[in-house]
C-alpha cells in the first residue's frame, strides 16, 4: 500500500528488485498484524480512560510488572520494579542513557564491530568514540581494563561503553561467560558502566537459551550501577510500535522520570505500553515468540545452507538467535567492491566496515536474513555468489581459511 | 482499574477526595477509548505490515499529508511535506527542537509566565533561561527586542524564545496580532528562532477560530526559519498516545530526520501515527473534536460561573478556549499560602509562581477545568471560596482592582 502523497509509509521500501539483506528489518509475514488489533482493543477495554490519558513517567504498572516477570523468566534475574524504565524503543533508552550519564567532551568506548547506528546515537550527544579491542569472541576484557586506565591518565571522564553482547548485531554471537564476568567486575571496579545493548535477547533459537544478561550478573547493590540493560520490543513484536525498556539503578530510573519532557509528557509510550501488557496477559505475546523463533530460524537455515553450498570460501558461525550472519570474505573480495559488484546483480548486504569506527571489516560483510523470506534469501545467495565470482582472481580457487 | 503491581498506571491519581485543579490533563469522559481501539484496527488493516515495521523517519506520509492538509484548514498556511516532522508529543518535539539547535551555555528567552514543565524541558539541555518582559496582554515585543540586545553584547547566544501564544498556557489568552507580527520580525532579524508551543490550536470554542500561527507568518524562505511551531494530539485526541508534530524549516526537519536515534528505530511513534492517519481519514477526527470542544467549553462555563458567583474578588478572563483559567487573587490572599488553604478544603490548583522563572505570580492562581465535570468544577470553586474566606482579611471586604 503505497503513500497517497510524497512520502512513504516505511523506512526500508522495496524496490521490486533488489534483496537488499542490509536491513535489519523484520519480515512481514512474521509481524503480528491482527494480534495488535486486539491487543490494543483489550487494553482500552480493560484500562479505559487510564489508558490514553498521562501516563506514569517510568512506565504504567501492568507493563512493569509484567516484564519484571518476564525477565525473572528468561533472564539471571528479574528487575525490581524500581530498576525499570519503559521507553520509546532500544535506540531511545540509548538516547535517554546518553542525555542523563554522559557530558559533551567524555569518552565513550564502544565494542568492535558493533551496531553501526549506535555510533550515530551516541555521537549525538557531542562524546568521542573510541573502539575496545576484540577478538572474535568479542570484546577483550583485559584489553580494556588497560583502554581505560590509559583514558583516564589522559584525564578523560569514561562514563559508559556500549556493546551488544547477546546474539549480537553485526556478529550474531554471544560473549562467552568469562568475559562477561571479567567486563562486569571491571564495571564495578572502574564506574564505567556497561550499556547493554539487549534487544536480541528474546530471539534465542530452542533448544538455544539466551546466556544469563550482564545486568543480572551485577550486584544490585553496587552504586553506581556497573550495567544498564536496554531491551526492545521491536524484534519480539514489532518495530513501529517504538516500545522498548531499560534496566537499571532506581536511581537512573528516578533521574529518567524526572526528566522535564517525562515530567511533562508522562510516560514516553504510555498508550502502546499498556496494549504491550495486554498482549503479555492474554499469552499473546508468547504465542507471537513462538512463531518467529520458528521463523527467523528457518531464515537463518535458508542462507546459511545457500551460503554454504554455493560460497564454501566465505565462512561464517552459525547463530544461536537474532537475525544475523556476519561473513569473512575470501583474501580476494574485499567488501567494499562486491558491494558494487552485489548491487549489479541485485542483493546488498552492510559492508563490515560499517561496524567499526575507523579500520576494521574490510572483508566482512553482515547479512540479515531477518526481512526475506527463505527462496528470497536462497536466490539471494545466488545473486551474492555471482557478484563473488566477478571479483574473485580468474583461475584462482578461494584461499582456505 | 488499579494496577495490580506497586505501580500506577497514570500519572495522575484521583485520591477521591481533592478536586485538584493544578493538573491541565484531560476528562475521563472525553477520551476517545472506543473510537481509538477503531482507528488502530483501520490502520492495521489498511497499512499491514507497514504499520509495525520502521516507519519513515519525519513521520509516515498518510498522516504527514493529513496533518498538513488540516493545519492548511485551521492556520494561516498549510505546510509542505517538507516542513513537517512528527514527534512522540509536544514536549518530545521541545526536547527535539532544544537538542537541535542549543548548545550547553546558550540561552533560551522565555514568555512570562509560561507552561511551568517547559521549563524543565529546556533547561535540561544545560542552557540558561532568562524571562522576557510581558505584561497582561502577553510577551512584549520591543522589550524583548532590547533583551535580546543586551543578552547578545553581553557575548551570548540565544538560540531560542518559547513561547505559548495561542490559548496560552497558564493565562488562556492569545497574544495580539500586531504583537505576533512584531516577534516574527525580531525573529528573522536577530536569528533567535520562535519556539511556538501550538498545543491548544484545536481547542478554539466557536465560534472561536484560533489565530494565524506565528509559523504561518513567517516567510517560508527565510533562512534560518523564524519560527518552530510545536503540535500536539495530547489535547485533541488523547496525551497517552504520546503523538505531536512540528512545523519548521526543511533543513530543520532533515536534521531532525538525521539524528541517530531515529536513523535507528525509525520515525519516533510509528504505529500511533499511522492510527492517527485512519483516525483522520475516517472523520473519527473531526467528530471528536467537536465532541471535546462541546465538552471543554461547558467545564469552563462551569467554572468561571461558579467562581464569579461565589469569589467575585477574584478577577480573570474567560478564554476563548484551551484548558485554564488564570486569576488574579485579591491582595489579602496570595498564592501560597492559598495553597494551603484550599488543600485543607479539599481543592487544589497550581500557584502562579510556577510559571515563572524567578518573581512574580505571588497572586495568581492557574486552574485547569479539563479534567473535572461541571459539577465537581462548581464543587471546587465552592471549596476554593471556603478557602479563600478562610484567609482573607477579617471584616474587609475584597479590594477593587
Amino acid at each position: 500500500v503505497p503513500s497517497a502523497g510524497e512520502l512513504p509509509i516505511t523506512q526500508y521500501v522495496p524496490d521490486g528488485a533488489t534483496i537488499d539483506l542490509a536491513w535489519g528489518h523484520p519480515g512481514e509475514a512474521l509481524l503480528p498484524v491482527q494480534e495488535w488489533a486486539a491487543a490494543t482493543e483489550a487494553a482500552l477495554t480493560r484500562y479505559g480512560w487510564q489508558a490514553l490519558s498521562y501516563g506514569h513517567g517510568a512506565g504504567p504498572g501492568p507493563l512493569v510488572d509484567w516484564l519484571a516477570a518476564r525477565l525473572g523468566r528468561i533472564d539471571g534475574r528479574a528487575p525490581a520494579p524500581a530498576e525499570l524504565f519503559v521507553t520509546a524503543g532500544a535506540s531511545h533508552a540509548l538516547e535517554l542513557t546518553c542525555a542523563a550519564l554522559t557530558r559533551p567532551g567524555d569518552v565513550v568506548v564502544v565494542d568492535s564491530p558493533t551496531y553501526h547506528l549506535a555510533l550515530r546515537v551516541i555521537a549525538d550527544h557531542g562524546v568521542r568514540l573510541v573502539g575496545a579491542p576484540a577478538d572474535d569472541e568479542g570484546i577483550d576484557p583485559a584489553g580494556t581494563a588497560a583502554l581505560l586506565d590509559r583514558l583516564r591518565s589522559d584525564g578523560l571522564r569514561v562514563p559508559l561503553l556500549y556493546l551488544v553482547p547477546t546474539y549480537a548485531n553485526p556478529t550474531g554471537g554471544c560473549l562467552p561467560a568469562d568475559r562477561r564476568a571479567a567486563l562486569v567486575e571491571l564495571a564495578a571496579r572502574t564506574g564505567t558502566a556497561l550499556v547493554e545493548d539487549d534487544t536480541y535477547r528474546e530471539l534465542a533459537y530452542p533448544p538455544a537459551v539466551a546466556p544469563p544478561s550482564l545486568w543480572s550478573l551485577a550486584d544490585p547493590a553496587a552504586d553506581p550501577a556497573p550495567v544498564v540493560r536496554l531491551g526492545s520490543f521491536a524484534k519480539s513484536v514489532a518495530p513501529g510500535l517504538r516500545l522498548g525498556f531499560l534496566t537499571g539503578s532506581p536511581a537512573l530510573v528516578r533521574a529518567l522520570a524526572d526528566r522535564g519532557m517525562v515530567d511533562s509528557g508522562g510516560g514516553v509510550n504510555h498508550t502502546t505500553a499498556l496494549a504491550m501488557a495486554a498482549f503479555g496477559a492474554s499469552g499473546g505475546y508468547d504465542r507471537h515468540l513462538a512463531r518467529v523463533r520458528v521463523g527467523y530460524r528457518a531464515r537463518r537455515d535458508a542462507l546459511a545452507g545457500a551460503l554454504r553450498a554455493q560460497l564454501p570460501a566465505v565462512r561464517f558461525r552459525l547463530p544461536d538467535g537474532g537475525w544475523f550472519l556476519w561473513l569473512r570474505l575470501p583474501d580476494d573480495v574485499p567488501a567494499g567492491p562486491l558491494a558494487g559488484a552485489a548491487g549489479r546483480h541485485g542483493v546488498g548486504f552492510l559492508p563490515g566496515a560499517r561496524c567499526y569506527l575507523a579500520g576494521g571489516g574490510s572483508h566482512r560483510a553482515r547479512l540479515s536474513y531477518s526481512l526475506f523470506d527463505p527462496p528470497q534469501l536462497v536466490d539471494a545467495a545466488g545473486r551474492l555468489a555471482a557478484a563473488v565470482a566477478e571479483l574473485s582472481s580468474p583461475g584462482r580457487s578461494a584461499p582456505a581459511r
